[in-house]
């Protein structure tokens, strides 16, 4: 009902095609290798959390211009018909090797390397940055939540004010996988088996006349899963309202699970209602927190003693709001066996097929990084990164679940020590360059100067 | 090949579908009024352009729950299998109010207002939010750009890092709307017929050993339009080597369209390659710029005189990076001929459905809006800015083309005048509220003090 389905083959830039084209024609068919990293942090970053494998990985299994792509492309008047017969017939063959999903990782280092016919390898490039892009800029956003919460419920409520469609599936995928009990979209909910949360909205409270009659009737829909929205009109007379119908439900032998506070001073009001509803005897029901809130306002209120079980985050999340993109970039690295790199002011890149190997210490906390070239065996002491996940165009073995990529998480962010998860100018971690590629990098960068 | 397309009936928060049942099962299904709009402007902005209408349109012809979403929804043990009959019966029948989209407004104006029973227009709350909130976002900053940009040619290079598809699909036709050429987006180039542009990358430079057989490969491919992108190594002696292909090409009988300058202090390169372009008699050759501009950036340059006939322009505006969200919000204002509004802190809204006019000048430009009752009929001067657009769940009309949107910016954009559009604090528009409306929303307030 919205168009045709996307066609993802055409999901690339037009220059990824006209540099096609013009590989092919000048017969430069070989096997190239791509590297996909993030170049710097934004402000307040540390670190980043990968996702966006596995879309990378469909979009690569599946890629093929279907007719209707090639008519398009036949009619710019740019392409040749032997090309266009060519890319017709073109599927990904090539081989990828990458970091797990949900694995903590930093500037510089490859989180993907794409080994393919160059033509192959190069189309790919708009797909792969994109999806990597989102997901890892809003996994890296969840995960900070996750950790000024320090352990209370998080929702994701993001989807009236994420980027699109697309952004709101994966925000809801991604922020589950860093740890949040759930989402509001039921859409993502189906696709990707996430636990579903939902309150009320004020326009409910406001199609009432009197807010208990709102309250009354929501309660009586759902005796078991009310969440009461306290302040379309004033928190404080909206949560002596909210009790008077929470004691009705008990009395009936249901419980009202939460009041939601979406405005005003937080820390106050929560500790008004909380009050309230203890008085009352209502002290098992649980207070949730929404209205514009960002990692450090969970974190000011939480220090401060606000007795918030939950918080729904919303807009700040869903479009990572003081960091609203990644410095990611997916750069040519080497070609036909010969190592390239570009020497554009502040973009110098690493040079070669490449690995990173991460140390622990003794607690197995993360204890520095090292990139290396990719056939390098690295420290003793340090495990490798990047693992072969598809060769010949086709995956080595089935995706992790989404479950399984939550735990991942869990264990990956104990692992980041504390100094470089701050909310603010966190401590920045040690990655080196091993010396046969700094090696490697001079001697490539030699070879251009004039 | 990217799981089954979305559900859309389901791209909706949990509350609205909870909200809807407990409407339901209280017998509340009389007419409501829903209205649209933003509360308050980012920094910098004074003033937003409507776009994502004709989204909003489909999905409301459209709307309806497939079994497969029923289903879903009852896995989740929440709803009552009467209402999941009604809602699997459910149709959008409402009429909608809209603004023409690529029309210029301000905080506060309603841009749609949706009146259905109240269950169908609750529940698509979150999609109209999503759409209008993406589009209108990416269109206000496209037309920021527009204006710094002073008539030089724009692209969109943003696909690599819109937050998904989505977006990068919806940045490709709102910022053609505002005016620019076009996008390197083939998928968006394919779906909405915008021009599609391309120049080559630094793998493609950096895959040949040497960067003028780069040059001459490219050139060959695309002997009438070739963009030769210098700055893989160093700038100047790219520019030379390009210059060189250039007069190859001349002598061919073929033209060098561009150079692109993608790092370093651009207004200096670019007066530099014109210098050296002009020297060789290649003074047809187009300078065209691009790496992280925003509209500050093309701004400076132009400001300083900088040569450069066009830009390219990616993440900063496929993110809205200064900018990442509008404050929207979607409102009920009136439940069974009752106007209803909330006074949270901040938050307080405009009851009743609503109408808002807009006078002009001698000169045509505009010179003030009014909020007024939907009733009203407003100075008589003035031109009401929401007409029905949708009614019984169907469209009135067709829509208008995206041409003739990019028509209606133009005229739109030349009629705000340039105080309003400053890139740095602009002057904020005049928006009155009719005497009625302010007696009205005072005379709702008071029935809900306590």
């Amino acid at each position: 009902m919205a168009g045709a389905p996307p066609t993802l083959a055409l999901f690339t830039d037009l220059y990824e095609l006209t540099m096609a084209q013009a590989f092919w024609q000048s017969g430069r068919t070989g096997p190239a290798t791509f590297s996909l990293f993030v170049r710097t942090y934004p402000e307040n970053r540390a670190y980043f959390v990968f996702a966006g494998l596995q879309e990378c990985l469909d979009y690569l299994e599946g890629l093929r211009f279907e007719r209707q792509d090639l008519e398009y492309l036949r009619s710019l008047a740019l392409f040749d018909e032997g090309f266009l017969e060519y890319l017709g017939e073109l599927r990904f063959t090539g081989s990828v090797r990458a970091m797990a999903e949900a694995t903590v990782f930093f500037a510089n280092e490859p989180v993907i390397e794409v080994t393919a016919p160059i033509i192959e390898g190069q189309i790919v490039e708009t797909y792969l940055l994109n999806q990597v892009n989102v997901q890892t800029l809003l996994a890296t956003k969840a995960s900070r939540l996750v950790h000024a919460a320090r352990g209370r419920t998080l929702v994701d409520f993001g989807a009236r004010r994420t980027h699109g469609l697309d952004a709101a599936d994966k925000l809801a995928r991604v922020s589950y996988m860093a740890g949040f009990a759930g989402t509001s979209n039921c859409a993502a909910g189906q696709r990707y088996g996430i636990p579903t949360f939902g309150t009320m909205a004020h326009s409910f409270v406001t199609s009432f006349v009197d807010e208990i009659e709102s309250f009354r009737a929501y309660a009586a829909s759902f005796p078991d899963s009310t969440t009461l929205l306290v302040d379309s009109y004033d928190t404080v007379e909206g949560t002596k309202r909210a009790i008077e119908v929470g004691q009705e439900m008990k009395r009936q032998g249901h419980r009202l699970r939460a009041l939601r506070l979406d405005s005003g001073d937080l820390a106050e009001l929560s500790a008004r209602a909380r009050a309230l509803l203890d008085e009352a005897g209502l002290d098992d029901v649980e207070l949730f927190a929404s209205g514009g809130l960002d990692e450090h306002d969970v974190d000011a209120l939480l220090e401060a003693g606000a007795p918030i079980d939950g918080f729904g985050v919303g807009t700040k999340l869903g479009v990572s709001a003081d960091a609203p993109w990644t410095d990611c970039a997916y750069k040519l690295v080497e070609f036909e066996g010969r190592p390239v790199l570009k020497l554009s002011p502040e973009k110098v890149s690493l040079p070669g097929p490449k690995q990173c190997f991460r140390r622990r210490d003794r607690s197995g906390a993360f204890d520095g990084d090292v990139i290396a070239c990719a056939h390098e065996t690295g420290p003793s002491d340090a495990e490798p990164l990047l693992h072969t996940v598809m060769d010949g165009g086709r995956r080595l073995g089935p995706d992790p679940t989404l479950q399984k990529l939550r735990t991942r998480f869990v264990e990956e962010f104990a692992a980041l020590p504390e100094r470089h998860k701050a909310l603010v100018n966190p401590a920045l971690y040690d990655v080196a360059i091993s010396s046969e590629l700094q090696r490697l990098q001079r001697t490539v960068a030699r070879q251009h100067d004039s």
